[in-house]
């Protein structure tokens, strides 16, 4: 216990904050907006990390737009895990069961809120809703088989 | 049991097919690939079938240009389902536990060997092989939240 690492102490308190939220909703959400946008964030700087050493010059300016970036994808796609966690959550209780549908619906709900919420036409709604349950399910189905 | 539907009947030969293989890994393959490749299909014939109500006319070579896309559309994800869980089972194997970094390595390779397979340059593919692992931790992030 002693010698748990950075990793473990960086993890503990933001799962002690998401705790705190007071309903399993809240919880979710939030433990799900904080650990994907987390990755999305570790996704961007893995990626500018590779386009530094591939170019092989570093300056401030790149750094900083590069800080930029990881912060706005990182809460693009804690947003998303966000409200497809909330979602999913939200399903299951309606529905009384879990299955590969709560994550199909999930989905297709995320899909449709994001692409209404980033103000696109009603054809694309609909064409987001479908991929975003399609994608959920696949993954729904990929935890099954690994 | 008699009264086992349509949706059953049709897995479950599938399902024997893939037991059928030989080797655990082989199966696991076999049954990402029909499995995801079902999925992709369905997200398609879902898109299409959209596309004609909105639109409101069917034709038959938009059919036949429909049921091409399914199939070549759930080949693709057929194949990165069918790579990604041999992958996973392959790190599990060598690595002894299962943990996120099986996901993350395994979405790694996977994102590198697809885009490797599609003639990209060198710096898409490291690009790729960054958002595959990615996209991997995050599934399996959300998959322990949900």
């Amino acid at each position: 216990m002693a010698h748990s690492g950075f990793s473990g102490s960086l993890t503990s308190p933001r799962f002690d904050l998401a705790v705190d939220m007071g309903h399993p909703f809240l919880n979710r959400t939030v433990d799900g907006f904080l650990k994907i946008g987390a990755v999305g964030a570790c996704k961007v700087a893995a990626e500018e990390t590779f386009e530094c050493l591939h170019r092989g010059d570093v300056s401030k300016h790149k750094v900083e737009s590069a800080l930029k970036k990881m912060c706005k994808e990182g809460a693009y796609w804690g947003t998303i895990a966000g409200v497809y966690v909330g979602m999913e959550y939200g399903i299951e209780r309606i529905r009384g069961h879990r299955d590969w549908k709560n994550a199909m619906v999930g989905g297709a709900v995320t899909g449709a809120l994001v692409s209404a919420a980033s103000n696109s036409h009603r054809q694309n709604v609909v064409k987001n809703a479908i991929t975003g349950g399609a994608i959920a399910t696949a993954a729904e189905f990929l935890n099954y088989l690994t």
